[in-house]
């Protein structure tokens, strides 16, 4: 009988952050292409756009005229998806199945940098930082808010995710509920810090008790690098092809040395390392097809800090559980104009992927660190 | 106090079939769009066209010649993205957080009709009751097969929507395993069978345990006719906008009659009935913007029929719990180039939705049942 082999044998694998499961057909990989291409992910463009409505001095779709800022900046969305209170309650449900929940909150555009053309991995990773601590005071500001409860960060990057200007900027949308996602990835953070593991040494989360995530993280770090999952590591943190990956080259991107529940629990270390690997991690992207990757990002980490009056000492508070993690989900799958679709099976049944994580992360492994248009010709 | 009016205040509505949640945002409909916006469907497709793989008596891409079929034609996937026995076991995971699990079974095409450029929406109801007989025999003989746990029908239509070929087809999964989605239905939905409701008229599920969909589609079906969901009803379906809909023109249709555990319970009139709304679901998504309207639609029900030697009696049968409908699951949100985008926030955190549910149905029901292209001028 054949021995089971990952890159032939369709299997589905567990994301136990999730509790779901991804199909794993890699044979699919060499199925014809006759569907639709994208278009390219605009190019050279100019260090300046006088249309653009994120470039320094301009003035924004509602009316406002931005700062000739010089790093990053900050502005609340104009077309905000959640707005502040007065928040009217809604009537009763009409039937036990039909209910609203009122939620309030507000929705910020983070400008990375003034110039048009320049995403993260092209920036400076000295401008990269800056971003970090954009990210930490807006983490803390909305977070101390009356009401707010959980401060979602991330980017849409292409126009083929949805983003509708190519400025390099990210969004903040602070709630006063915590997200379908990030919520019951902490139910099962919390589910596995009450399990017995294995002992190992992987950092433990607060009072001692196991986090999946430093585990897993632990475990990829020391497996096989030339045959595992990691893309790159430095010091601090691991940027890897889950096992459980649904994007053909999604990555996660998490300390692996302590456990850290936030980005306001970043050393300054931590933060320039951060930066570092932000950095390596968007060059090898767009090295993988020569294009501006597109991708969606997004900074799961615990719900807001507690307020300077609860009194919870910090390794008794559960949030603690939360370990900080960023997803990134890239869509292309074959080339700068082939994308994978999850559509009609994913949609109705589970996510399915065509090469395994382990051929992801390898063709990752293999990119440059030098962004393509910066090379010498 | 302004009083709270859903089509102006952000709020959330919960899905009990998932567990999940979806913000509705409706102010953002007033955000003017500066992004991506999509190629034309395919209109004037020719009746025959010599190059599509799927067309009568055409070669397909695996070599193989079709028949000259005359109504529907079922074949295997020339790239299935699962596959029949022999299946080698995974060897033992390398960790608990890194498992495999083998998954066998079957991946069939469809072809709904021998004319290239008839979609449901434009096929007789004659025809369409002819796609619903094959439906219920390939979810027949796949459930019948040795190992197979779940048959997920489904459709993707549209090259938005990962369709490589504009030739009306859908596709058939067959499974070892319940997928996530529909397993998550089924344990929610047997959940419901175990509490205590309301009494109301609603159709039962087996041993009279209620059904959350037979209450939820009789409430929708008894609501105001001109303010509510359901965008249009016949003798035993019913089609509404679901009060926690996605997509903005997202569609679910059922049978609000009797509770009906999957599509080898109809009746031949339910068959007939059926057909009969298919076609006006689908003439009126193509009326929404004058285009060839792009989705992705999947078929839930229960798991596979018990083989005929199982002893358990039919209303003792858990997986009768399950309530056959369909959900329609389509991108466009404001015309035939504009889609909505389900990206970073969506993907991060929970979806998030920009018109209500109640103005989707409404748009939906002010249009017609015949057919744009057919339209005398
Ligand atoms: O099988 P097809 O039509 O070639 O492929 C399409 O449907 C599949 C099932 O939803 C998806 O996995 C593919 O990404 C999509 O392109
Ligand atoms: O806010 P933006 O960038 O205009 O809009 C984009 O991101 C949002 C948050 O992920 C999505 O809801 C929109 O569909 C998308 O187009």
């Amino acid at each position: 009988t054949t021995p089971f082999d990952p890159s032939t044998h369709p299997h589905r694998r567990l994301n136990p952050l999730t509790n779901e499961y991804v199909l794993v057909s890699p044979h699919r990989t060499k199925r014809p292409w006759l569907g639709q291409t994208e278009p390219p992910q605009s190019l050279n463009l100019p260090e300046y756009d006088p249309q653009c409505y994120l470039c320094p001095g301009n003035t924004r779709a509602g009316g406002q005229k931005n700062d000739v800022y010089e790093h990053t900046m900050v502005f609340e969305n104009d077309f905000a998806a959640v707005l502040p209170p007065p928040c009217p309650a809604p009537p009763p449900a009409p039937h036990p199945l039909l209910t609203t929940e009122p939620v309030q909150g507000g929705c910020d555009v983070l400008i990375f940098h003034p110039r048009h053309d320049l995403t993260l991995a092209r920036l400076p990773v000295l401008d990269i930082e800056r971003i970090i601590e954009e990210w930490c005071t807006v983490y803390k500001k909305r977070g101390a808010q009356e009401g707010i409860e959980y401060v979602q960060i991330f980017e849409n990057k292409g126009a083929i995710m949805g983003c509708s200007n190519p400025h390099p900027h990210g969004q903040v949308w602070s709630l006063s509920a915590i997200p379908s996602l990030p919520g019951s990835e902490l139910t099962n953070l919390r589910r596995y810090s009450l399990t017995d593991v294995a002992p190992s040494d992987a950092p433990r989360g607060p009072l001692g008790r196991p986090c999946m995530l430093c585990e897993y993280a632990h475990f990829e770090v020391g497996a096989d690098s030339e045959t595992g999952r990691v893309v790159v590591k430095n010091d601090d943190w691991v940027a890897l092809v889950p096992w459980w990956a649904v994007w053909p080259f999604e990555i996660m991107l998490l300390p692996y040395k302590r456990h850290i529940p936030s980005i306001a629990h970043l050393t300054a270390e931590e933060k320039k390392s951060f930066a570092d690997i932000l950095s390596k991690v968007t060059k090898r992207y767009d090295n993988l097809f020569s294009c501006s990757f597109a991708y969606s990002m997004g900074i799961h980490q615990r719900p807001v800090l507690p307020s300077s009056d609860t009194a919870i000492p910090e390794d008794q508070d559960e949030d603690n559980l939360a370990h900080l993690h960023l997803h990134f989900s890239p869509p292309l799958l074959r080339s700068a104009s082939v994308r994978k679709f999850l559509v009609g099976f994913e949609m109705m049944a589970e996510p399915q992927r065509d090469l395994t994580p382990e051929q992801a992360a390898a063709r990752l492994r293999g990119c440059s660190e030098v962004h393509y248009l910066d090379r010498e010709v």
